[in-house]
């Protein structure tokens, strides 16, 4: 079954470590991201996620990075797995970036 | 400073249960939603996230819903806290849902 | 049947003025927005769309808003037309702003 | 100055052609897309959208497809242009899909 504990790269060159995925598939770890709309220096921030347990290999997950180290910012990331060409595993993710806003006003531009 | 402890509804009748926040701003609880495109009957669902904790109160979050109990799919949802009309708090948040697709060829659609 | 031909005003306080749709569908006009990512003053902008003719005036349509007079950003907007609770009609929409980044490197944060 | 008036191709294997931008930047054509979320044959569809004129090339753009030849759906791209690493152009682009739906109460689920 997918099981997203290890090292994982995007095409952008973000990394993350996933540590151990418990029985509830919920996992936690940190992430290294390649970019940013912060003004402070990027640094490697905590991230908290959920993955589906399935025997197939092509479970679904999530997880949420708190970027508190350097931002006030948030994202999510939603996903699945699949088995790559060569018998690797490819992660296809979507994913959100909350900025915060100063008020209501300001929500409708708050998320990219 | 905003806590997301305690129970939250939206404007969908979904509801969700924020147990204790931690001192990283790591939290669980139960997520009860009120619409559901898969097939099985709507189960209250576990989710995993993380929140600033700004002192103004407006801080950021976000966090993943597991479906497993119903559904193959993942959501998550980002967010900011804002004070509402009435001195209560009000959360506004996006999300996406992702369900689980049998082949990349079909990963274009999985996101919603 | 719906038709989107006339003036509509989303809860931002935005308003749009839609010239008249042609047989196949097609329409042009005039978005007023309340808010603005851009630094120069907000002027009217123009926008092309399109929609389904379908019987039971619950149709799907699309346009897309130029801000050239003030940005270099373009709008996308997607909804369905509804018929509201006192016979009125709504239109329910999501949109992506599109901002003009100097390069590939910045594609990723370009979107919201 | 980027100029989408031609053939267009994507990752998935739709491909578009772009018939003569106007001076206000408007433009129409169809879409030959390779995948599909409906049940009828795929169809070669219409579109129309707007750019803009910028000397440097990188305009932003977008487009609304009417797939009405065999689906109740639109869809929606945002974008720019981008001069690629072999003096071609490479067009980055983000869709809205909107499917329709029978009330407001499934709206929640008809954008992926």
């Amino acid at each position: 079954p997918c099981n997203l504990t290890g090292w994982w790269e995007n095409d952008l060159g973000s990394r993350m470590h996933v540590l151990e995925v418990d029985g509830e598939g919920n996992f936690s770890g940190e992430y290294h991201t390649a970019v940013s709309s912060a003004d402070k220096p990027i640094q490697p921030s905590p991230f908290v996620g959920s993955q589906h347990l399935d025997e197939d290999g092509q479970c679904t997950f999530g997880f949420t990075v708190n970027w508190k180290k350097f931002s006030d910012s948030t994202a999510v990331f939603v996903g699945q797995c699949f088995a790559g060409d060569k018998g690797d595993e490819v992660l296809q993710t979507s994913w959100l970036l909350r900025e915060k806003v100063d008020s209501l006003h300001s929500d409708w531009k708050a998320t990219r």
